[in-house]
């Protein structure tokens, strides 16, 4: 990996920072931030500025550029990588470290007095602009919103957006119709007592009207916005994608419809203009709910008075308790992923010992045999395709460069998804051709029982998954060893593979409790550095559980494996195993 | 119980509410919060204001009176006593249930429009008054401070602020002389670029000096406040207890001393002024460190710009690890202890068959037993002492009208622990005097499993006590019990029985990170309303463990019990219990 050159495109965004044909005032500094307008996980190439400005495309990282100095905020898992991909035009900043300052001290610290900070304001989170904003006012500073995207006034070859044909799912897959689930809507906006719901999140789109898309690489979704009002409902959306026959016919755009399910299509790029619209008509104690991770632009468009923002939105919530369609639907997807994968362990027993195999053969071939699996639409996320020392990268994807080849004398980790139309599936195997270690078989072990531990967890009604992590790491900490990552992620129905309001793991609190029918994946690991990874990894339907005292009818939970694919005995080391287990 | 009647009271607070000796401008409502200018959990009678103005005298609640109403908040632990406490002046306000509303939003419904709000600057914590106040605010009201107590203007046979003689402990208690730990505390202070440290809690200040006092029942605290500058030393205190020889010889009071550890005595009453001053004279970057949790009135006494506010200040957090010297004066309390309840379980086991012992007269004679031994002060705590259905009551404490008589047919529940002067204990044991029946031997069995749980867990360096709550739950959730309390909590050294900032329960995440030489209690339990109640609680020391491979050297930790008091084995289901259990 060579570095990209960035000397000229700095140059040329500090000339447009000063441009009035694009800034009202010029800007000191220019913050790019990692995300969307949506803010998704996954994002579209036309939205990958961080990585353009600055060459380097991990997932995560912040970029500020000021006349002087050009500083990338990234995370430990990225240093190496970032540091790489930069040239010396670029301050790599170590979040996490010590003496790192955060991005608005080192501003505070660099910029002349009086200072203008722009950033987009349909990237910028709006939790995210109130704590810059008031750290740089304090310090005599402005943060100001510049409405054209300057990264993109000079990326003269951005790609498009993406605008692919829609997917539509009848209720055999969804359970329940669009209509229904925006009455569902309906009637929690009228418990808060709110007369409008911004729906800003590409799955949550996806999900209310029952349509799936391929804007996004891995995620099933597509780019619109949605406004939800009592009586009415808009739909922002670009592209011939609303001429489709299926498309119109599925959301009853040609019918006679009450008016309160009349759909109207808008231009996705009007949503601001609609919104403003909405805030400006508002009368008093009419309230209209957002997410607070929803963009500064469109909270804005909300007079502050009227704004109701909740971390996690009705929809986000109602879209993890998965119903009984979708929970077969999830469980038909996990018989066909295991198939696809007991092919291929079967194929990998056999073409390991010659030598032929490397990780991206293997993660090819993964994808051969879950393609030929019926319903496949594609991946769910890159393949971690991982031997020896590579399996320790815990966010490793293969590629040319450190492709390694699979052989009878390593552990190889593959942790690989797929969307289906009737479910999304998530699992790490970890295997050995040979014959493993007996601390190899130790370490797997340790891993195996924190994985059941969890698996096999009954709590009461109410818990919140993040108060199950620690017993994932009970048997592993028992003899000094730890993984440092959570232990679950909620999982979507052909939906986004990362989904909240759920999950396991110590770094978070604000998780909504565990309810029946969410789905998470329960995925310990342990990590040798230089030397291999282990990580098991399930996805796992929540299930009420039958206790002998039954909490004084508060109830309880348990989980059940969705997935199938078998764990290789070879490196269970039994004696270290209670019967239970 | 008879509720007290309050009409005039309230009729004559109403008044002074008015009245412009009292108030610059009339108020029209006032708030009576639990607490005392330090925020301590136990409070002297002098500040039992609400109690004063209600009748509610639980540990936890906050009154607000306005021209028409009076109402009390409250948490689910004390609804009935309220209840019973309260005269129909007063409106119940049930926190935690549905539909009660906040403190603000009642407010802002029953206020006319442009109200002022008093309350007392020195009792309202500053991020308190900062929520109230926002809310307040938007509503077009005020909240304003009322310099002067309008319940103290009311209070006619209003106790006296204690101000009880000091204890001086020395080095053999201690293990730091108080010079050395303003050393360290200056060296945090630099570490941190900040001028001026404001010690307010009670606590605090005396573990800083290494002074202890009796002001506020059960914790062997003084009215004192402390402001510490990189030169200076200033303790506010009243009384004689300053003339007192050992005192003025421990503070080295009439020493030559370099004028860096020369302590400034003032009365206590002058704080305000005083950091008023150091408010005033501070240059630009000079910065005052305060608790989060201080009051208003301090904390409005530094410009905003100066202050630097922290959730756990670095004698809070230096206090929780406990030295050598400290750890083995709390190893001689608990031998001492654990003999005198070894007394008192003999003298139960033979008295309680006769009938004649009732609740009272068990922790009477638990506190005489106590009593004998070497350097006993105090207990540490109101003694829980409460037998069949009264053990189901969490926080009970027996009176004459609930007092219960032993008996051999009945589960009793002893909480307990007293302050020595070398240390703090803190003891909950529960036992049976006849023959219990095999469903309390089963419940009894996971409690203790989950006490066994937590006391042999072993977990990385850095862990927060927060992450090993579940453990103490496991085998009661697999069976379908849990209980509603935390597992555990900070213990002082011959000082509060409650500290922070460490602990192991399900409800905080601020928790700083378990340390060596950290000290809670392992408390688990289970409670059958009407029925009994089951708890077994050790305080443990945080130790370093031995695991096979020491987390690639980032040490690991596991807990030592310091409590040496027998548990009953006759509760004991052994063929619930693992081999290692």
């Amino acid at each position: 990996m060579s570095p990209k050159i960035t000397t000229e495109l700095l140059k040329h965004l500090r000339q447009v920072m000063k441009n009035p044909r694009y800034v009202q005032e010029p800007v000191q500094a220019y913050i790019v931030p990692s995300g969307d307008a949506h803010q998704s996980e996954y994002i579209a190439p036309c939205d990958c500025r961080r990585a353009f400005i600055s060459g380097f495309d991990g997932s995560a990282g912040t970029a500020i550029v000021t006349e002087q100095h050009a500083a990338m905020w990234t995370d430990g898992r990225y240093f190496l990588q970032a540091a790489h991909q930069m040239d010396s035009n670029w301050t790599l900043m170590k979040m996490g470290l010590k003496d790192t300052p955060t991005q608005e001290d080192w501003l505070v610290s660099v910029l002349p007095e009086g200072s203008k900070v722009g950033v987009d304001p349909f990237i910028i989170p709006a939790d995210q602009w109130k704590r810059m904003s008031k750290v740089l006012r304090s310090a005599g500073h402005d943060l100001v919103p510049v409405k054209e995207n300057l990264i993109d006034t000079i990326w003269t070859d951005c790609p498009q957006r993406p605008c692919k044909p829609l997917i539509t799912l009848n209720l055999s897959y969804t359970g329940v119709s669009w209509r229904d689930k925006i009455v569902a809507l309906r009637s929690k906006m009228a418990e808060r007592k709110v007369m409008w719901f911004v729906v800003t999140a590409l799955d949550e789109v996806a999900w209310l009207f029952n349509l799936r898309g391929s804007d996004v690489e891995y995620n099933p979704v597509f780019f619109a916005y949605a406004v939800i009002g009592m009586n009415t409902i808009r739909l922002f959306i670009d592209g011939d994608r609303m001429m489709d026959p299926a498309v119109r016919e599925h959301l009853q755009l040609d019918s006679t419809l009450e008016p309160e399910f009349k759909i109207q299509v808008m231009p996705y790029g009007s949503i601001l203009s609609e919104l403003q619209a909405v805030g400006a008509g508002l009368s008093p104690k009419e309230k209209v709910w957002l997410s607070d991770k929803a963009s500064y632009a469109l909270t804005e468009a909300i007079p502050k008075a009227y704004r109701y923002l909740t971390p996690y939105t009705p929809i986000c919530i109602a879209k993890a308790v998965k119903n009984a369609a979708e929970t077969e639907g999830m469980r038909r997807a996990h018989i066909k992923d295991a198939v696809a994968l007991c092919e291929l362990f079967n194929w990998l027993e056999k073409e390991v010992p010659k030598g032929t195999v490397t990780e991206i053969v293997a993660a090819d071939k993964a994808e051969e045999f879950r393609s030929q699996q019926k319903d496949f639409v594609e991946l769910s996320f890159a393949t971690i395709s991982s031997t020896g020392p590579n399996g320790a990268i815990i966010h490793y994807k293969p590629v040319p460069e450190t492709n390694r080849t699979l052989s009878v004398n390593e552990i190889y980790l593959l942790d690989s998804g797929a969307q289906y139309k009737d479910g999304t599936t998530d699992v790490t195997r970890t295997m050995h051709f040979g014959t493993p270690s007996a601390y190899e078989k130790e370490c797997f072990t340790y891993v195996l029982k924190g994985h059941i531990a969890v698996s096999a967890a009954i709590f009461p009604n109410g818990t919140k998954g993040h108060l199950l992590d620690s017993f994932a790491r009970s048997a592993l900490w028992d003899c000094g060893l730890d993984y440092l990552h959570g232990t679950g992620h909620g999982v979507g129905a052909f939906l986004n593979v990362h989904e909240g309001p759920c999950g396991i793991s110590y770094k978070t609190f604000a998780d909504e409790p565990l309810e029946a029918g969410m789905i998470v994946s329960d995925e310990p690991g342990y990590y040798e550095d230089g030397s291999f990874g282990i990580r098991i990894e399930n996805v796992v339907l929540v299930i009420p559980a039958e206790t002998k005292y039954n909490f004084k009818n508060r109830g309880s939970l348990t989980f059940e494996p969705l997935t199938l694919v078998p764990i290789q005995t070879k490196m269970i080391d039994v004696n270290l195993l209670t019967e239970k287990e």
